[in-house]
């Protein structure tokens, strides 16, 4: 895959480790970042993530073969739909969002026909935010979901799986529903749980916390805005995760009300072996 | 603080971490570990966590200065009582035990006048298990939380405080009940949260998860016997850790039903101030 202009909307995290991975791999000649703030733009070019920064969204597309927008999940579709008018015939849209649905579904029926969209999620990131984080690496041997519709050309979902290919991502093709529903579960869940864990922590508790409170509360960090758009967008899938890890927090409970060393055991043993199979 | 003979019993990732500490920091003259399995103390003998081995608890604690128990919580109390006939007088016991309460009321009334036992809890550790993984620097900065009760000498206190800080940790004086109150919710919540979510996840979504489920399932892969005596040993106050963590995610469950954005950012953003106190 070759690229002559890549537009990235948004240059945090995750825009920026587009842009840089972009960038060292030769996938593009031309890398646009495009953001609301001179500031963020400015870090994004210190870094070597962009080669140009613009605030204006219709002119950061005009010229732009790709377009990946790396903005929070409830901007992504407004976003697309006034990009697309100023994109000339063909060009690829795609984005970053942890969630599927609600943008694909946005986007489906309204989306100008002289441009493509697919909705796209590499699993990666962290709890950090800005361009100042920015990795070349950020996809190396990560797992992208690529969501098509049955309307998305076959040759839109190929170009898409390319590019994030090119970037050192491994690509799944799920639905957008699949890919929220399994999200619920595997990404959306443990950011709940974080939250409600670190919630409930006093200050005055807070020397007596160590390693094991630490890791389980880590993506807590992670910013507020962002993730409240997430939980909404999927809360539907999300609110169903939760029933799940309450019913299993509901059978610790009872099997240490009953003193049940076995059948505790063998929880954390099943427990353990699921975690020891997801590698460090 | 010097000692002639320190004899640490149970050679593992904290044991061992005990014996590298107080070698390199020059604490001891000797250093004895004491085991059931010959193949952990060659280990612990090979990475120079200890300077003799011993599968005889009795001969290994006759010559010491200072005993150290770093087995399963559940074991502590049981090796404490078998140990003390054989100690010379004012041989100072002490423990590494994630639960306090259980293992010094098994010791307060029932033990041998001619020697003194006060529970310790060093803040440190991992999933991993293991001589292999000893730390020199284990305790470095960590937190070791002393549990005297009203029996206890204040000189007792005194030199197992000085026995830890010359491993390199700071040290907090809780009676048991508040640090197992305190614990269940800083350390063992954390754990029960962790193997909750992890018995959730299907093999079918493992490779969907990422850096977030990871983290927040780190402590999973801890040892299912050793968490389950520290559960079994702790469960009031567990229980009562697990009752505030459902609430906070029954709350989350209202908030998402009634899509209410303005309090899901706050209560996420109230997590994120906990979690960003707690540092890296």
């Amino acid at each position: 895959m070759k690229i002559h202009t890549l537009t990235i909307v948004g240059v945090g995290l995750i825009g920026g480790s587009i842009g840089l991975a972009a960038g060292r791999r030769g996938l593009a000649q031309r890398i646009v970042g495009v953001g609301r703030q001179q500031s963020s733009l400015d870090q994004a070019l210190s870094v070597g993530a962009i080669d140009e920064a613009s605030l204006d969204l219709s002119a950061a597309v005009a010229r732009a073969d790709v377009v990946v927008f790396c903005t929070p999940v409830d901007r992504i579709a407004d976003q697309v739909l006034a990009a697309a008018p100023h994109c000339q015939p063909g060009t690829l849209l795609t984005d970053a969002g942890s969630t599927k649905s609600a943008i694909v579904t946005a986007l489906e029926a309204r989306l100008a026909k002289h441009v493509h969209f697919v909705g796209s999620h590499p699993l990666a990131g962290s709890e950090k935010r800005g361009p100042e984080f920015a990795d070349a690496d950020l996809f190396q041997s990560r797992l992208t979901v690529v969501t098509p519709t049955p309307r998305t050309e076959s040759s839109v979902v190929e170009r898409t799986t390319a590019f994030w290919r090119a970037l050192g991502s491994r690509v799944k093709v799920m639905t957008p529903d699949d890919h929220d529903r399994a999200l619920a579960v595997t990404s959306h869940l443990p950011h709940v749980t974080a939250a409600a864990l670190a919630a409930i922590l006093p200050p005055a508790l807070h020397e007596l916390a160590a390693t094991g409170m630490r890791d389980t509360t880590r993506i807590a960090a992670g910013d507020p805005g962002l993730w409240t758009g997430i939980l909404l967008q999927n809360r539907t899938a999300i609110l169903d995760a939760i029933a799940k890890l309450q019913e299993r927090l509901a059978e610790f409970t009872r099997l240490l009300a009953a003193n049940d060393r076995s059948a505790i055991d063998a929880l954390l043993a099943r427990a353990k072996r699921t975690r020891d199979a997801l590698g460090s």
